[in-house]
Order: C-alpha cells, then structure tokens, then sequence
C-alpha cells in the first residue's frame, strides 16, 4: 500500500466520494459507485470493492450475494482528491442486469 | 445522433449528473466532471464537452481558455442512467495542472 494519507480525501456533505471502477486488462470502465471512508477501509483491507448504497443506505461488499466480486488492482485519486478510479479484475459482471458494464445506454454515437 | 431521450437521464438534487471523459484511444480515465442539462445539451450541439462547474458556479466549455478541447467521440449512460461515459479525442491535456489525466495520486497500487 502507497503511503497515502485518506485525510486527504475530500468526501462530500454526504460523506462520500465518487469511484470509477475500470477493468484493469481492457481499462473499460465498469460502474460508478461511491464510498464512504468505512467502505474505502473495508476495500484497501480486503482488496475487494465495497461500497456505500445510496439506494439502499447501507455498506455494500460487491460480489457478497452475486459472488462477482472485483479484486483491486489500484486505486488512484485526481488532482482535487475528490474522485476515485479503481481498477479491478471483475470475477463476473458489474451490472445487476448481467452485463459486464454498467454503461450499455448509447446516448450519442458517432 | 441516437434517438435517446434525454428527459430518461436523471439529474440529481442539485440538477447534475456525473460524466466520466475517458481518451477515446487509449480509454484512460481523464477527469470526472458534471453536467446539468444545458451543458450536456451545449455538449451534444458542439460535439464539445460543456461541464458544470461546481466552484464557480457557472457553465465550463473545457478549452475555451486552455484551447484543450475534448471533442466527443461517444456519449453512454448506465442502467440507472444517473451517470455518463463520454469517450473523447483531447486536444490537450485534461487537468489543470497539465497532466494528461486528471487522476495521478497513487492511493493503493499493487
């Protein structure tokens, strides 16, 4: 683990902070999810992603009841420290509709 | 342009959605940026990203004063559609500080 120090990140009034999670071999990005500082520690421990539910207002451990879990790769922060990206090697689909990627809606294509 | 119905995308309480700008070629993360609906509206009119910004309160044309354009290739929504994957061609470099991605600082790497 980086020498990173997590009181750098800037959680929102929320207390959370956006991840993009990406597919470590293809760089597809997979879902955007978001972490509270409990669900950051819980993924940098278990090299798992875990997540907070705005939905369901609770932790979230992906893959707990799907067993897609997403093994962490890296984690990377930007230059406000108030954004994630994630890469990961995804054990099954990211979406809960079955598809590898949450991103499938084409709103604009060339 | 595809047939999609902007009114499906859904803003949050502050009128923004999140849009994640990915390099179109290499599909790195560049930046995680917000769109209310004029500037995604701006966005798909000049097949240049417009953004919200957040600190200054005001709509953002990435470029106008770097000259660092990011002409859209893509524009996806996932299956919440309360966030975006807009595929670019940079003209320059996506951060401020004149990285070409905006995500630099190693939180975890394997």
């Amino acid at each position: 683990m980086a020498d990173f120090d997590l009181d750098r990140l800037k959680f929102d009034e929320k207390g959370l902070i956006p991840a993009i999670v990406v597919d470590a071999k293809t760089k597809q990005v997979l879902t955007l999810a978001y972490m509270d500082r409990q669900s950051l520690e819980i993924s940098l421990e278990k090299k798992l992603t875990c997540f907070w539910s705005r939905s369901r207002q609770k932790l979230w451990l992906k893959g707990e009841t799907s067993g897609n879990f997403q093994h962490i790769v890296s984690i990377t922060s930007d230059c406000d420290d108030d954004a994630l990206v994630i890469e990961v090697n995804p054990d099954g689909p990211a979406c809960h509709t079955g598809s590898f990627s949450c991103f499938t809606h084409e709103v604009f294509g060339s």
